[in-house]
């Protein structure tokens, strides 16, 4: 049994790694700190784990946190990165949720998040956790950077095409939506149910800290730069995100040979399921799963790739994904605890 | 392994019921049957399932079914009653989660259900399938009649008051409210997102079908008739049901005293989680889950009494209760393939 | 033309207000004021209004508030209080559509609403603006206490029972349900649509600040104290309120008798519509619109009475009924600006 | 006074037209036709309306709409162009919410639509009724084609674009989203809540009806074909359209450029608002509204420029324009009748 640790669990990633961790059969669930919380059971806050845990908050000590194999962070950006270094050095592994890891560049990150990066030196040693890419370093790795939601659903998308160098990748167009758990649990008007709810916008269309990342995961493909224009959108629902993609291919290609890259590029991948040809993906199928499902188009046989990927934004887009990096750092079947149907309807 | 049949997989009990199955440690799931889609991949249809089964809908053929140990029907009224005689017969037993052996009078049952009832004998023998009421039957029972969903939010929440005769028993009122999965899959205007979403409405005042099932239960645990007002609503989302219960006083009690009236009167139930005082019930904490979360009031120490019940109505309300009786009429844990944590956000 | 102001401009009170207010014939809307937005305009906040006012919002001050002929108050309760003697000493009339002014004891008012009543003496005055029953006394008022939301539901649902004294009215149980935009615009956790979408749960049980406001009015219709139960439940829906009453009748009365009783009660009415026999009012034909719908039944033939009223909280239950008391006092027609045909689906 | 009449009334395009109409000063609504409704009173099936009209439902007979000034058809694709030749010969004018006259090739019609086309003839004198596009010529139009909805919401957002020579054309870009409403009225499994709530899901990406029909409205601006990719997806909501969209710019141009040249394009426009720089578009902002607001981005300084485009399907893109352009060819003020405030929240 692995001692576990969760930092910061009283957000929407937070109580999705609690529900994920209270049926994993390998968990041993020591500490999920909240400063503000401190000293209250979880289920109190969150119902939905009465009879599960009756574990409480506790305020975060590094002591404690250090006893245990794998800690999980699911605080805000620019709090791990202040306390991953002591505990890597008293022998913990760390998953990181929030952005702490995840761009390679301390000045990029600066830039996007507005703050000094704590520790450049951790940011370089740690891994980008996306199995599909990454999986033999993820094994050794010490600190892991979990991927964001939309670049977990972008970038798995896109793989095939960057990896065979098919499409033109100086004009990518990742048109993105996602219900309002992306937004978090804290209080805010704008995701009121009675803002959010019977309307559809976009957001951030000028720069989101999603898209240095998407950008520096598709150039370390390409092994070049890419050109890239993200617009992420507010879908009234609650989980779920869909990344429509488009992109230029530059030379003949059928939607079957395509179809057949994509089948073959993740046939091995136990979180990504190709649909047939023709098969529309929808957030539905993988709502509360950790699955990505991804379908590609070539619509009116022009010269224009549609791809659309699925996922659950809390679970193959945070928590789940975390989880999955977690089996396979410590060896276990990569499918252990992950196994929930998708909730249907 | 039980050999498992499902009658009429395709609407919503019938999925759900499905999600439920595959993860059932003890169960070979061997026939999946719809005349409508025989030879569809179940998975083609809900695409949540892909990964989980291979198998494909087939017609419903009795040689079939009867070999197999427990045999679900998700059928529509009035459908089960035509094959189970002959299906328990041959050895099967079976679960019916319409409502064709929910009622023990036969020309109750026509009333209601607007056509002659096939077999009054099994009727007779059928039990009905509210654990926290008949466990020992269900145990031995050939023919379990799975109970509503609303008959079980407002009979379990009615329960304690009932057998203690705490209440006025000739004036109850169940006000109770679901989401749209309870009007099924089928195509019908009155549940397209466009009418029922943004909305909130009473439905069937004058009647429903559910009414005199819940009497009748709460009759047998009065050892009289009783008089009640069920008013169901249907709530804009998609799974859920909430009972808010009134009924007068008949002696001076307490709210603690009553609160640990229904601590005590469910403390050996799996399912049944009593609130702490003055904790309001939501049902997105039992969603995907098979609970039945309640609590109790005396607003303004009147004598007036509030009991909230809540349920997710296609898994307490229906499939999953379904699975429990399974549990019990063969032996196994009662919570085997329910341990689901509800899914929230 | 009216001089109107609007004091506190920035919830959904105040933006429906002004929604009402720039398309009625008779208004000038000389001032919206918001201390947090002054000088912002308003359509920037609420950009519904763009293209028809270019109005800012201002600072609240009294000199410039007393020359309107009528100023609307959609504040915080405890805000008004404190201005509405000197604005009305200076000649303004007022119409507050917070709760200041609803409760006729100071004392029962400091009980529910937690603070010292500032002004007893201007509540002795103030009217309660239901136009239904006092709409002699709101023509000449010079300050109206518009109804809160759910009284005016449940009020307008039990008034012709409680007039013709035809039930038991210790005993009387209103089951109602809100839309999430009666929480209002404040950042909060509870009505983050992650948490309020696809839930459904009764709050406030043990008592809410709208139970001493209806049993106010109803006891003054009977002429005695009345006893009611009054459970609010949150539906996942921005607007519409849905309040389901029940009662036992003392004497024997058809269906048919009530509803004439109704019909008649209403006949004059241009706001409530008392729906054909066996007809459920919904919400949403009501939503945006200022009409109240209402619908009795006697299930089964039994001796309890149930009503279903519905309204949309923003419109009857709020701005509508404000701009409805507006022409009353003014001597317009009662329907000028009020005729918007509610918005389905 | 106009005598007005609605063949079809029975779907959303119908009832979204007849709140519009009962509100119209210049409109004597004579006719609301439904073979399968005849008889009922349109308040029976849309409550909304009660007190607003009572007018029934009535079989559509030839010689009666003939004697209107103007008859709308709301009906199902092929309907219209079998009465619309001679009703126009017999001096009504004709306004088309189907598709049946908005391809001007009959062939392209039939390969899009799977029929004949009934009147190639007509087909040729139609107007297209995108008053931004062809104001002076729906003013004389006999026949006038109502835009579908997403080709409302693209084309005035690329409208700017193409008409200046801006962008390559060859590749442009149209991720479209829509409410659930439209998909009509009719009876669905697809668009049930249980079904279309909670997800989020792109349809018809290898070729949608409105396709043809941008192209060719562009094609007419850019004088030459253009190359389009049109992804539409449904959105969990009732109402409201956003298209973002997509085009590789072909000389250096900035944002503030742009932005001027969109604001001084819709200048004279009642009905298309650009919003100020660096705005989102919502749809909640036009629920309910004839309005369609614009906002263009270049996002990073780069060569690909982003419009995101915003309607209310069933106003701007339906009933409204529809609405908009019976006033052009009367001769009334445009915006008469079409001055609802959107509803927000």
């Amino acid at each position: 049994m692995l001692a576990v640790a969760v930092v910061g669990g009283t957000g929407y990633t937070g109580v999705e790694l609690l529900r994920l961790l209270v049926a994993h059969p390998q968990v041993d669930l020591k500490y999920i700190t909240s400063r503000s919380e401190s000293g209250k059971q979880v289920a109190d806050m969150f119902p939905n784990l009465r009879g599960f845990t009756d574990i409480c908050f506790s305020e975060p000590a590094l002591e404690t946190l250090a006893e245990c194999d794998i800690v999980f962070f699911a605080t805000p950006n620019g709090t791990a990165m202040k306390m991953v270094p002591e505990l890597v050095a008293r022998g913990a592994r760390v998953i990181d949720l929030a952005a702490d890891f995840r761009l390679k560049d301390a000045e990029v990150w600066k830039h996007w998040y507005g703050m000094e990066h704590a520790c450049a030196d951790v940011l370089a040693e740690a891994v980008y956790g996306l199995p599909e890419m990454n999986r033999a370093s993820i094994k050794s790795a010490r600190v892991v950077a979990n991927p964001g939601c939309y670049p977990t659903a972008v970038t798995l998308g896109f793989l095939p095409l960057v990896e065979n160098a098919l499409i033109d990748d100086q004009h990518l167009i990742a048109d993105a939506k996602s219900g309002v758990s992306g937004a978090g649990r804290g209080a805010s008007v704008a995701t009121l149910q009675a803002e959010s709810a019977e309307n559809f916008k976009p957001y951030a269309v000028n720069g989101h800290r999603h898209l240095p990342e998407i950008r520096q995961t598709l150039a370390s493909v390409a092994s070049h730069e890419v050109g890239l224009t993200f617009v992420p959108h507010l879908v009234p629902m609650i989980r779920g995100i869909e990344a429509s993609l488009y992109a230029t291919l530059k030379s003949d290609v059928t939607a079957e040979d395509l179809h057949k890259l994509y089948v073959d590029r993740y046939a091995d991948e136990p979180f990504v399921d190709v649909l047939p040809e023709g098969t529309m993906p929808e957030t539905r199928t993988v709502k509360g799963a950790n699955n990505c499902r991804i379908s590609v188009f070539i619509p009116q046989q022009g010269d224009t790739v549609v791809v659309s990927s699925v996922i659950d934004n809390l679970v193959k887009g945070a928590a789940g994904q975390a989880i999955q990096n977690m089996n396979i750092m410590f060896g276990f079947d990569e499918s252990t605890g992950l196994n929930q149907v998708a909730l249907l309807p």
